[in-house]
């Protein structure tokens, strides 16, 4: 059993990122540029944004914040979407979200340029995906695909079972994982809320995508000997007080110590999926700044 | 078991379309309009766009065909796509593939304004579909859904095996069965040439979508009994003069007699899927013509 060390790997991807960005600096070309909205004063939201900033520097990018304030109109935030659509110095932007209710999140992201919509929700970016198209690919299905690419996992002709079929994770990484790629190639079968027996999916799976959101949901039981095991699942669990400082403590869609010793590989939570997710946003502004990546088709 | 009458569904549809457009010119509302770009002498091109004016005729809309010599350049059918984005009369529009090899297919596609694209090619229609919000659903998937809604077929929690990972058939169906939706809510599993034991995920199949383009693949030992089986199999297949004029007939990819006594429904090739694709596009363009698909998100 090999554990998968996404912290390790998304740090080598920054570096690798950073030493390709000086290059690019000291020959001249444009330094990577992204911009990220944040409306309002949420919590999770202010820290993912910090992080974003931080990567920025991390990678040498150049990185701009705006914010708002929860009472913002859905006019004035498109009016800021269309400015950064606009300005050729920035090369990607995000539109943190939640959003506040009174904004319709789906309008917001339509109006981005789908050639700066380095997050990967815009429709242009979620169909180019499907079609087989290059395209941004969003955080998560990047992280997971990126991870299965540099451990060397084989996945033509393996059952995935992905467990969960939301927007972000579920679909798009199903999406990615069927296409005639590497990694790819792969039998999939989604399942979800009303899948009935989901257990015999998940005994027959090779490699299976936890993405449901529910804590420990994967009991070792439920895995084959072999499997290869992606816990997409982070919720907060709360803990004796004595255990951390927060009080709470992320918890997979899997129970590692059940399930960890009949994998091939597994990623850990934390330390696994979520590192990843950092660093598509990166990869994809940089992408964005080299500017070739719609000019084909 | 029971035959599922995809040419009767199509005839009802078609003339529930062609009720509400009189409805609609009587109570002087605007015309659909459908206009067509074809390209060369394919004689299967030529067919399928002859059979799309006539169904406008049923339908009671407007149809206008422009055509253009094989030897027609990227830039001249561009500007012939933005024409008809530009032009207020037309509702939605397609451009009959497949093209010279010399034009860009995607390119041409991605040039149509998606909320005239009634094929429902474009990638925002595309990724629309993924995301759950209202488009233009393509013909084929659309064909299916809608005979799985016209003879109540249940769906929510069965499980759905989708044998082809086609850009038109195989993605766009898996994507809308396994929507929260109804048709829908289906544990989906999407099978192709790189499948190990496909045998076993269509055995498994309470309902199985054939669009491997394989002639008679699925054989009755591959199917449980009270399936549902749906075949988009067309392929034309030889046959002695003295049975067909033609020289040909169609064949599914399912092996008909063998499979049907299990079944508690099935398509027929041809009568099943086929003539539901062509109203796919006249229900599309009527979409289009009312306009209010994109406006709400």
């Amino acid at each position: 059993m090999q554990i998968i060390d996404g912290k390790k790997i998304a740090a080598e991807i920054k570096a690798e990122i950073a030493a390709e960005v000086k290059q690019i600096i000291a020959s001249g070309g444009k330094q990577p540029h992204l911009a990220a909205i944040l409306v309002g004063h949420d919590g999770g939201s202010e820290t993912y944004v910090a992080g974003k900033v931080k990567d920025c520097e991390d990678c040498n990018f150049k990185s701009t914040l705006i914010r708002f304030e929860d009472s913002v109109t859905e006019e004035i935030l498109i009016s800021e979407v269309r400015k950064l659509n606009a300005n050729p110095d920035v090369d990607g932007f995000i539109v943190q979200l939640p959003l506040p209710r009174h904004i319709n999140e789906h309008k917001i992201l339509e109006a981005i340029d789908y050639r700066k919509d380095v997050d990967g929700f815009h429709p242009v970016n979620v169909g180019r995906m499907s079609i087989g198209l290059p395209c941004f690919i969003s955080a998560t299905p990047f992280g997971i695909v990126e991870l299965l690419r540099r451990y060397n996992i084989e996945t033509a002709g393996k059952h995935c079972t992905v467990l969960g079929r939301s927007n972000i994770v579920g679909k798009p990484v199903a999406s990615l994982l069927m296409q005639k790629n590497n990694p790819g190639d792969c039998t999939v079968t989604v399942c979800h809320s009303r899948t009935k027996d989901i257990k015999n999916y998940c005994l027959d799976a090779d490699i299976i995508i936890a993405a449901l959101g529910v804590p420990g949901f994967l009991k070792g039981n439920m895995v084959k000997d072999g499997a290869v095991v992606i816990d997409v699942g982070t919720t907060r669990v709360p803990v004796p007080s004595s255990e951390t400082k927060t009080g709470f403590r992320l918890k997979g869609d899997v129970e590692f110590e059940e399930v960890a010793p009949k994998c091939s590989f597994i990623t850990p939570v934390p330390g696994g999926v979520g590192p990843m997710t950092r660093v598509a946003l990166m990869k994809n502004t940089l992408l964005a700044c080299k500017g070739n990546i719609f000019s084909e088709n």
